[in-house]
């Protein structure tokens, strides 16, 4: 079975091939939208790749949400990270006297037929002070719920045991392969 | 002449119509990209709207730029009035040290040959606790330098003479009548 994973990341793509050893990679340009729903930002991703990939698709969105900026970064974490980085998500999660984040990985497969579906991993946690040098993005300043190590502190192996990007694909295979 | 604002919000329209009064307003949704480059966002609904619109075409940008958010919200000022308010921008202003923010209103032209030229308006200010009930979006936190009102707090008529949306309008207005 053929599977192309839509992305430019390969940090994401090697995370999710070690569960899904069959994907293939295509990164091809995709005009991401102004929204807070990851299924919006992803939907209009898969209908722009059909145009120029026939195959099963998938489209990622990973997002980070702090709990006191009602729904932001979210989606718009990649913006956020190039702009204010780290060090001012830090800040604003302070400011707003509250570091409770969600990380989540939004999965959007649609096959052949053109159907889609999705499957959403999460993971609860806090925004810290940067702490490791592992990972990337934003993984240095978030620790995992009962955790004591952030994302960037631990091993590869380590986190891609309990990631949110992991329960997303472990989600995805299960549905394929029954 | 005849030049189509593409826009939904009628409060934007009605500031461009005191100024260049035969423009027709048509609200058809448009596609919003993620960028922080507003021209980046403006092309892409220009490109979208010729497809379905004839004639002399018009997309604005307004963003609000806090100067220790090194380009944030910007074009992202929807999804943050959205999610964290008036009240959010005021707490993270305050937590970067840093009030001065930038009001810019960017205008595209497209004239029906399908050139597409630029006018920009811009506006310096500072962000401060929210005055006034006069205007829209974040008008109650933002008072233009060397003012003493914000612009919720002064009438439409105040506001339209110095705004950076009338700037704009203006130096379309200049180059389309020569």
């Amino acid at each position: 079975m053929k599977i192309i994973f839509l992305t430019g990341n390969k940090d994401k793509f090697s995370e999710a091939v070690e569960i899904i050893p069959y994907l293939q990679q295509s990164d091809i340009d995709l005009t991401e939208i102004q929204s807070i729903d990851p299924k919006d930002v992803i939907l209009h991703k898969l209908e722009e790749a059909k145009k120029h990939i026939k195959g099963n698709l998938i489209v990622e969105d990973t997002s980070l949400t702090l709990e006191g900026m009602n729904g932001l970064p979210g989606t718009l974490i990649k913006l956020f990270l190039k702009t204010i980085k780290n060090e001012g998500l830090v800040k604003i999660a302070k400011s707003f006297g509250n570091d409770k984040a969600t990380a989540k990985v939004m999965i959007g497969y649609a096959d052949e037929k053109g159907e889609c579906k999705f499957f959403e991993g999460l993971i609860e946690g806090r925004i810290v002070k940067p702490r490791g040098d592992n990972g990337f993005g934003w993984d240095e300043i978030f620790e995992p719920q009962g955790m004591k190590k952030t994302f960037a502190e631990m091993t590869t192996e380590e986190k891609n045991k309990i990631s949110m990007r992991k329960l997303a694909f472990q989600k995805l295979k299960d549905a394929i392969e029954g």
